[in-house]
């Protein structure tokens, strides 16, 4: 929230019992996008069950973002957007070619990262929720994994060999460059943070070694965060 | 090989018993490079036991490009040569931010999909070497994987299924562009497709349902192959 500027940008986040904790990858990856355009937001805490706050734009999940009289909801739709409206600022993407390249990483976030990720994290998503969410969460998550939550995740140990495994493309590209998009961080980078702001919203458990090059690059990440954004994700 | 110019690259390839059988995904991706530029070039047969004939490379391996006076081993290396040596040529990556991200894709390759892959060819790899590289493709490949060649792969249907796993990301964004780089194919397109030629060289296995995303974009790479390359990989 740049100092002066109007804000006219609003984003929906998911938000736990706390309202200031804020831990969907994919509205962090979002949140990370305003940044990255230098663009004024209000991040708005919203629960699971409050479908009817976001039904205006059609959607029954966060991200939402409203721009002006616009609501755009779904973080790829939404990062199309703010790319497409906001052309004189830096771009997420980094040309044509990067943004076609870009898709494959999100698709690997979404469909190999978050699911080595979300078995450590599910029972403690669970505890930091509003009540009147945790019932909708246990249900729709017991539902999608087949089993009760508890259950999801009965090796933590193995578990997170497998996630550190399944960063290896990431690590090995990270050991020839400080960023996914190069020099600088670009919307591949925010895709995969968001896996770790999701993380460090909701547990302690410290998911990568300190020698690890994933680790650095975490760090810088978070190092970038503007400091509202930092006490967000600061559990 | 264009007609009228004079042809100063040289591709040293992995040959099988057949020279004509040219199967390392490694040197694909280049041979697939100098294609996307346009460059006449002479691919050289050179078998896994002919060490002598790449040491003036410093190299042990292929591929190994000598492009006027000069030697490059290793496939990214390569590339890299390619794309500063003839920046007037289409490049191979579509800028700065999309060859950064290009390094995720050629190293979720080398270590995600190919180990993939390679347990169901390995047998047939040996059946179609030249008798003097058999014994060594045994020995390193058994040291590699830690048994027998004819071990590696106890459930091929099971392989498949994980190999057809392992492509989700690819697949879910050639749901939304014809080629990873875009509306083009760039090096991450020849990166993942060395992998096929790999497979085409070596076996008659059908790796795709005829439906998947991924083999309709399989057909438009090999569409694209010149001649001249086509022949190679048609085993």
């Amino acid at each position: 929230m740049t100092g002066g500027a109007p804000v006219t940008i609003t984003l929906y986040e998911l938000a736990g019992a706390d309202p200031e904790r804020r831990f969907s990858p994919f509205c962090w990856r979002i949140r990370l996008a305003l940044e990255h355009k230098g663009l004024a937001f209000e991040g708005r805490p919203w629960r699971f069950t409050e479908k009817d706050a976001i039904a205006f734009a059609g959607s029954e999940t966060v991200p939402v973002l409203v721009d002006g009289g616009r609501a755009v909801a779904e973080s790829s739709l939404i990062a199309a957007h703010l790319e497409e409206a906001y052309p004189d600022r830096p771009s997420l993407f980094g040309g044509p070619a990067a943004r076609a390249l870009t898709r494959v990483l999100v698709h690997w976030t979404d469909g190999v990262l978050h699911p080595a990720l979300a078995p450590l994290l599910l029972a403690e998503i669970h505890a930091i929720l509003a009540p009147q969410d945790r019932d909708y969460f246990r249900r729709s998550r017991e539902t999608r994994f087949g089993k009760a939550l508890e259950a999801v995740c009965p090796d933590r140990e193995a578990q997170l060999r497998s996630l550190r495994r399944t960063l290896s493309p990431v690590r090995a590209t990270l050991r020839q460059q400080p960023f996914l998009g190069g020099a600088e961080p670009l919307y591949a980078d925010f895709a995969v943070m968001g896996a770790f702001l999701w993380a460090r919203g909701v547990s302690a458990l410290p998911l990568l070694d300190a020698d690890d090059p994933v680790e650095g690059w975490r760090q810088r990440m978070l190092a970038r965060l503007q400091p509202a954004s930092r006490a967000l994700a600061a559990f």
